[in-house]
């Protein structure tokens, strides 16, 4: 009996004209069966609910996966392929386009054709990546709980940070106490990028020691039952200079613009253009070269993508991050992202850190 | 002028009757070029070495890439791929099809159509990974130094292992003085078995709380330059019973023939053989359900491998774990894990942690 996830995605095979359907990626195959292994694939159909891994993960895929039949793989994919997909009848199978490698679609289709099992592999797009992007309620508070760690962390941060200190040294006491305090390991790095070094979006920390007055940019998240949450803060040691202070108004009323004035059903390039009309009104447009936000949950980037060019819309139960910048060489940068949660017509912030 | 690793890779194109090739994977990425952003493609060929990245990663891509021409991507790549090819003359392009996906290709493909780049996209399989089987010196330093940081986060379990503390507890402990002496933050997440936990080769850690006299599987790496190491020792609180002291002979006795035994030019699936052969004489050959070991580099599970069915064969400069085990349902497992060097045609260790 499919459950009411599947349920969404068998519905979605109806209109696609697919009767089963191959969930590859990681955090697809987490959100449909809940097996959390690193390995395996999904068989979905009307008739059937099927799980393949090997034995590394056999007993985990028991425990996480109880509406789900468990089949075997054992040796290379060309070897049990076509038999794990011949146990549905399925005509129309369809894969994740932009997980499937060209080799493994080679691989998968030889094994078909050599046991001459007739399914049709047919390609698909962001199919179950769509289907994410509202969040339930248990995925809502799992969110939540991530939010309220980093919180933690990025006040945590505000009260040790000092002249002197390193990127690198100030980034993990920033990691150190989100896993002290619950997160599980996060798959992105903290992100600590000071003075000049701000300037650029996904600088890596470095040995670089921070001075009073400079920007300094934190950007990380927690991790909660496989949940992530995305918060950025710019702080600064001392008093920050002038220039600080007028970017970071700025940026803060983008953020604000964005906060009051999405609304459910807004486009998410509507939703990015409310922020950035702020920022290109008072003259640093040039200076902002991402986009607004996007979805979080299972990954930390994922649908919707908040950006001029998205062509996503913005719905109830829709988690993203509102994340507006301004990043000037040579200078540095000043960004501040929170997550937010759109549900009754409006914003309602998850992160709850200073600014 | 190519450098020592692109030219290598030339010499392999001219084998394959490719013009130019298309390096798309992280790690293959940093080798060729030293580029470590997440986003970039590299193009090789006679004529040119151009990265593609765009603006969050420009500064960084200079500063390590300083023997490519950098072309900047905006927007989506089917935008731009067909102009960052159209860069050099190539006929025939390789890519690698074990990490470019279905979608990629498709844009790639569709991209150059109508520019009217006549450039052929060749799949290839795995050509970069054997190239850096062999490591050279800087390399080698860069495990060493992974090595002793896993080394000494392994005598620090040792040590402050006691009944009652549980898997996540004991994990983190690890983790954190790996990166309290330097590691970079690791790709993968360290393994605490412990009891009937470490019957599972790739366990997460839970709550579950330590006992005296049962295995406790500890398997985890330190990262140093982008270069990693790879290290399992299973311990004991307290007095282990027979089960353990008996399996954990015979597993040790395994890993000594493979060290032993390993010369320079041997197949990979012999070498496997000299521990499976010592763990199926002594009666568990069943529960020996895992290949011996893998190579390691800038990623922790790298060609060579060495398993049963393993093509590879194992030369001069190549560093590989070796890493038995017998995994008994219900009461626990055994494994022991090194990372060791093929030099002089003989095997030396880099993990010098106790035993």
């Amino acid at each position: 009996m499919p459950n009411n996830r599947s349920g969404k995605l068998l519905d979605k095979l109806d209109q696609s004209n697919l009767d089963g359907f191959l969930v590859s990626s990681p955090h697809n195959r987490k959100y449909f069966s809940g097996f959390s292994g690193s390995s395996g694939l999904l068989l979905i159909s009307r008739q059937a609910l099927i799980l393949s891994t090997d034995f590394r993960y056999w007993e985990q895929a028991q425990n996480e996966a109880p509406g789900y039949t468990l089949y075997r793989a054992s040796k290379g994919l060309k070897e049990w392929f076509a038999e794990f997909i011949g146990q549905a009848n399925v005509a129309r199978l369809g894969f994740e386009s932009t997980d499937i490698t060209v080799e493994c679609l080679n691989t998968m289709r030889k094994s078909l054709k050599k046991a001459g099992v007739a399914t049709r592999l047919v390609s698909t797009r962001n199919l179950c990546d769509k289907l994410r992007m509202a969040k339930d309620e248990t995925e809502i508070a799992m969110i939540k709980k991530a939010a309220s760690i980093s919180d933690l962390a990025a006040e945590h941060a505000r009260s040790i940070v000092r002249a002197g200190m390193s990127e690198i040294e100030l980034a993990w006491e920033v990691e150190k106490i989100m896993r002290q305090n619950g997160s599980e390991p996060v798959g992105f790095s903290v992100i600590c990028a000071s003075g000049p070094n701000s300037a650029l979006p996904h600088a890596k920390p470095t040995q670089r020691l921070i001075n009073s007055g400079e920007p300094i940019v934190l950007d990380f998240g927690a991790c909660s039952g496989g949940y992530t949450s995305d918060l950025t803060r710019t702080i600064c040691c001392g008093e920050p200079d002038s220039q600080f202070k007028k970017l970071y108004n700025i940026v803060l009323s983008a953020q604000q613009a964005a906060i009051e004035g999405i609304y459910t059903g807004i486009k998410a390039s509507a939703a990015d253009k409310l922020a950035r009309q702020v920022i290109e009104d008072a003259g640093y447009g040039d200076y902002f070269g991402h986009s607004l936000g996007h979805g979080i949950g299972l990954e930390v980037h994922e649908a919707p993508f908040l950006g001029p060019t998205s062509d996503d819309k913005l719905e109830e139960g829709m988690v993203f991050t509102i994340e507006p910048g301004i990043y000037l060489p040579g200078w540095g940068g000043i960004r501040i992202e929170d997550d937010a949660l759109l549900q009754n017509n409006k914003v309602t912030l998850l992160s709850m850190a200073t600014k």
